[in-house]
């Protein structure tokens, strides 16, 4: 749509232009369920521990005098059908067999309910909207299902300070739009929105799109209301901001993934919505051009800068060839390039944002630091934009099998990740194009959260096979681990990458975190066979 | 200096005028060492425990072996007095007995030092800048000082991500200069910047002025280098922003007071320093009134607000009387109101930030919210404003004997507690001015981190008596729980606060807390008498 040219023609009109703040709602394609994902190998998966008891009629109906939300195949109120969309998981990649799924309503209900298995030795997995990508929400095997989407509702906002109290099965999206009435902000914001729950948001410490503006959630929790595994309530629902008297136990449950304690409430700082927002998508020659624009856009945006993120050529041409198949294909850089990058702004004052960012225009253009650009004129363009660095995922998913790894490292050695897994499926000759004419990799698509040095590595195979994650693991957990990387920087571990925590962490610390579990979980009943194992 | 009109002409100036960013250096007045507080009744504190062995000559050769840099008054090596700049606290409140302190120069020396106290049952008391309110870092008795001011290394600072990497004993306003010259700012800023240690700034969760924009050191440590009580040393110096990889321990450090671990080095995510500040002082006629300047202020400067502070008609009235005694006086309003409030921004473009500031004195003029207002133009002016705020507590101290209190509540009801403690002081027929011609309670001082909802009571004395400390407290933790507030904001608990606990926590945290101390020390050696007891 712009080439160079274009964009100096844009940057002009800017200041006679009001770029319309579009509604949430319509800026994030909705993640697709059941794209196609390999099915991890059973063989890997732990045992089934011969501490938990089996559930039997006598445990359900207990249960169901507890919550009256109660399904099972065990006295057929459900069909094994039914209990799938609890027991799998929405890339269909997990697959636990639980035959019991209660859905209580309140705090009270997930106190006794957890008292009443913990007494009785029965393992409990929590799940919030069953969003994740490492099977952190779903049975490994027989694990009763503690479902939250029927504790939903907000309990409070604090127009003065911004602080929002709401129930742990809220849905992401509807405590924005809650916000969104009041003027205020959500300070988290994800693809699976639409689905996930603040609950599971927060105990799987999710980063997101806008980590750059409003920091992590260590950050902008206040407070958290949490059921232990014994059932005791912990009412830690602070809704101040500075509060230094003792241990920050919250924190502890911040990331935890439900294995020490349910969380049913959380009171979070939310920040003043911006009444501005803008959006410019750039091509560019190199990964290098990538990270000067970055530090050009830091400078020149400052403060109103909200989210940098990059992708490659390869994405992209998953991402054109989904929309082909889709009818919604256009051309939007007369110069394409091998790589690209989305710069996003949310100010309080629209001309001020728009000066800071035609600035920023100027610059890149007189100094020939992109090829193209393209720059939101209304809402539409702006959600438009956004799918092209969005839908990433989803078009990949729809070109093969995806082996998919979420890993960060300093950000000027990002990309040199995604050139050594290159590298090493072009060497055990799996990667197609080189040489290798069909498969069994059809694409390395490198992607991700530019400002928080969060790399997306997304592997397309035509089916998954043990030799091709054989050469991909834990080959990737090594490069990363030489970088001092993390292996898992925002999907957490669950069970997929459990086993691989020791790339990451030193012993020391693995050896302290099982102290922890330990210390609030000594039964190990909460979401067991993950994450510390 | 300037009526309501006079706002409006510097306003209209404004546009034209370039704030000169100050030198952090000239901006805080220091902390003035020994001022006059009461000193806390020997009698309340906890007795020494038998648990721990006394310090001999054969423990100190052992610890002169480890670390050269070791005092004690058991071979002569410092007198008596030599070693009160480190048994006793800055307001001469605190008076420990230790006879050892060792100042390790590397973290393998705290470790080795850790080591043997751990298997010679020595208690430690670990003790950075020495700057606290609450006797955290002072021995209580006997414990060895182990002072981390020559552990003052910078390790490392990364441009691109903005990630420094620095021992614990480094000083703040030394990282914060450090920072300056590479364009950017330590996210941390207190009136003790001068004297304390970045890593006991971390340990005790310090707020400070501007957490309002920065926010709180969960959200920007992104790792810490801690050595356990038993010696261990815990690597978790990750410069990561993202790292979801297991249970986040380096938040359970934060804020722990150095209970369960010395912090020897920090990473943390520094932000660009911001090229224009400006900085505002207004009078006003009530509380309530402030409030909605507040609001304002947050509607009108967005992202540029950085910090929000107020003060009372008491506190203004001492910081006067301060500076008329040491020549300094000088009139600053034309009006002077019950209430003042100072108003800073930071921002990446002056322009910008001048414009919207203009747009905020201009609404608060034609809407007469403010009696009158004062707005810096040069960096004299600059400090001399901030100081009108900032010698607050060193004022109170010079008019009197000083009980400090330290207190979060919801913003609507912070003042309500000063006007409580006034009552209740009446009540008591103690306060000066009301039918009491002289004393023994001088004034009552109201004032804090608006932004933050941290209020801070001062109530100045003719001297420290029972009679009058009994009238306080805990009459004053008992109106901070029943608004659900916190005892301790951002000062901690240390020995002063450790037995009020129960007002801001319920019995389920406290019995967890134990539980996490106990997990980590389980001999109870580090920091003992305080916090969690």
């Amino acid at each position: 749509m712009a080439s160079p040219r274009n964009i100096a023609r844009l940057a002009t009109r800017l200041a006679s232009r009001r770029t319309p703040v579009p509604s949430t709602s319509t800026l994030r394609a909705p993640i697709k369920a059941k794209t196609t994902m390999f099915v991890r190998n059973g063989s890997t998966l732990p045992p089934r521990s011969t501490r938990f008891a089996e559930a039997t009629e006598t445990h359900l109906n207990a249960l169901k005098s507890i919550s009256s939300s109660t399904l099972s195949t065990l006295d057929s109120t459900a069909s094994a059908d039914e209990l799938k969309t609890y027991n799998d998981d929405w890339m269909n990649k997990y697959h636990g067999k639980s035959q019991i799924v209660v859905k209580p309503k309140t705090t009270e209900e997930v106190s006794q309910i957890m008292k009443y298995c913990y007494e009785n030795d029965l393992a409990v997995v929590p799940q919030g909207g069953n969003t994740g990508l490492v099977g952190g929400s779903n049975p490994v095997h027989d694990e009763i299902i503690l479902n939250l989407s029927n504790l939903n509702q907000i309990r409070s906002f604090d127009e003065v300070s911004g602080v929002l109290v709401a129930d742990g099965g809220v849905i992401l999206e509807t405590a924005d739009h809650y916000l969104a009435e009041k003027g205020f902000i959500f300070p988290l914001d994800l693809g699976a929105k639409g689905s996930c729950h603040i609950g599971g948001n927060v105990s799987t410490n999710a980063g997101g799109l806008r980590l750059l503006r409003y920091g992590s959630l260590h950050g902008t929790v206040l407070g958290l209301e949490v059921v232990l595994p014994d059932g005791t309530i912990w009412n830690g629902l602070s809704g101040l901001r500075k509060d230094n008297t003792g241990f920050d136990l919250k924190q502890l449950f911040i990331g935890s993934e439900g294995t020490i304690g349910i969380i049913t409430a959380i009171s979070i700082l939310c920040p003043r919505r911006p009444s501005a927002m803008n959006v410019a998508v750039f091509s560019l020659d190199s990964y290098e051009a990538v990270q000067k624009v970055f530090a050009e856009a830091k400078g020149h945006l400052g403060e109103i800068l909200s989210a940098f993120e990059f992708f490659d050529k390869q994405s992209y041409a998953l991402v054109k060839k989904h929309q082909e198949e889709n009818g919604g294909e256009r051309k939007v850089f007369e110069t394409e390039g091998d790589f690209y990058c989305l710069i996003e702004t949310g100010g309080s004052n629209a001309e001020h944002d728009e000066a800071k960012l035609t600035g920023l225009l100027e610059h890149l253009m007189e100094n020939e630091m992109v090829l193209d650009g393209v720059l939101a004129q209304d809402s539409t363009q702006f959600q438009s934009l956004w799918s092209l660095r969005e839908l990433v995922p989803e078009s990949a998913g729809k070109a093969g099998s995806v082996y998919k790894y979420d890993v960060s490292v300093p950000v000027g050695k990002m990309y040199g990740l995604v050139e050594k897994m290159r590298a090493k499926l072009r060497e055990g000759g799996i990667l197609e194009g080189d040489g290798q004419k069909d498969g069994p990799i059809r694409a390395v698509a490198g992607y991700g959260h530019m400002g928080d040095g969060n790399l997306h590595i997304n592997i397309v195979a035509n089916k998954y096979t043990d030799e091709v994650e054989k050469i991909i693991e834990p080959y990737i957990y090594e490069i990363v681990a030489e970088n001092e990387g993390s292996i898992s920087a925002e999907h957490g571990l669950g069970v997929m990458k459990a086993p691989y925590i020791g790339y990451s962490k030193n012993d020391t610390s693995i050896d302290l975190m099982k102290k922890v579990k330990t210390l609030f979980d000594p039964k190990g009943l909460l979401n067991p066979y993950k994450y510390i194992v």
